[in-house]
């Protein structure tokens, strides 16, 4: 078959950190038929390693572009995961409420990004890895906030007044880590190019204590999957 | 009466670009009695010069704090303002529907920035110029648009959580060209430090004939208050 004759596929942009959930996110994605038009974000964040994560996961599962914005949320402060000021915590240590590791309005801001730049690719949907189940601390995780930003979405672009409706997916939202790891492996996500920790040392091994490594441990274990990350310990 | 006995102000998050709407924008935030904390950003635009009256604007109508964040929407394409290989038209030569200079998901990524930052700063109030009367080509300056993303802002953030609502204000949504500038004028708002023109030349000459010269000149016909603008012809 020509190229000619194929029928025009889908394409849908996903936020991909580099992590466990957004790289099963691209899984699914894909898996759904869609062309993947990747995008990671550079916020000056303190596992910026992160990044080389992200490019090795959109290689290997077969995106059609990664972009990485550089933005600069990292200025206003206020999260131990952008400020060097604010130290993150081991598992267990933290206060109760919201994590320090909160960086504000992050979410909102990366949605918005691939918001514009599905417009620009004539793409109507957007793959976001948030997961209510894990992280029930960070306010812009809840599904309630997906449905609010897809009505947004649908207001804010082209989209709103031509009537192609914009959905954003969020498929990870009422799994926990161990379904995540399952589905994941299910659709051959090589884990041991992802990265989880928000203390990662410089040889990109994970600390292995932080509220980030402690999940993905036990999503390991609760998936009866050996763990491939290299821990410091 | 000294520091400490000064009951606390609200602080406000005012979205600057350094042109007539925004700056008026500024002026009826501090008349509301709000310290004003101005954001613009650097996206790539064509008239980067806009940074350099947006900096003016905020000396001279005493904002608190100016900070101008990188962003990188401009990588997308897509807009005749980020884009060299658009061009910007003359006033009329465009056509139908959404202007070629409108910028993909500009006003939702400018106000989850202002989002993220009010947070921070302990802020529940965002004020931007947006303005349905005379750009209802975009669809991102509706007022369905700014209650969506305020409805969004009371979910994204630790506030949806601790219950203290986030306002966006868009005083100038109303109102037309004319009756902003009367407004302005009132408070003392001086127009001749603001820029609106798409085309401005490299000595800060505005070109007179894009959409928003024309809607600017007019503006200040109907509100019979003379041009300070400098024009190249």
């Amino acid at each position: 078959m020509s190229e000619a004759d194929r029928a025009p596929v889908d394409k849908a942009v996903v936020l991909l950190s580099g992590g466990l959930d957004s790289a099963t996110t691209l899984a699914l994605a894909r898996d759904q038929g869609y062309d993947c038009y990747c995008l990671s974000f550079d916020y000056g964040q303190r596992h910026a390693a992160e990044l080389d994560f992200a490019r090795r996961v959109a290689n290997t599962l077969g995106a059609q572009q990664h972009r990485v914005a550089m933005i600069d949320i990292g200025a206003f402060g206020g999260s131990a995961l952008t400020d060097p000021d604010i130290p993150v915590p081991d598992h267990g240590q933290s206060p109760e409420g919201i994590p320090v590791t909160y960086v504000p309005a992050r979410n909102t801001i990366f949605l918005s990004y691939a918001l514009g730049w599905a417009e620009v690719l004539g793409a109507r949907d957007i793959f976001v890895g948030v997961n209510a189940v894990d992280y029930s601390g960070y306010p812009d995780c809840r599904p309630e906030f997906i449905a609010a930003f897809e009505t947004l979405a649908n207001l804010a672009t082209r989209s709103g007044v031509t009537g192609d409706r914009v959905r954003i997916h969020a498929p990870l939202m009422a799994l926990g880590k161990g379904e995540i790891i399952t589905r994941g492996i299910a659709l051959g996500v090589d884990y041991g190019i992802t990265v989880s920790c928000y203390r990662l040392d410089s040889s990109g091994a994970a600390c292995g204590r932080c509220d980030a490594c402690v999940l993905r441990r036990k999503g390991f274990d609760d998936a009866a999957v050996s763990d491939p990350t290299r821990y410091v310990e």
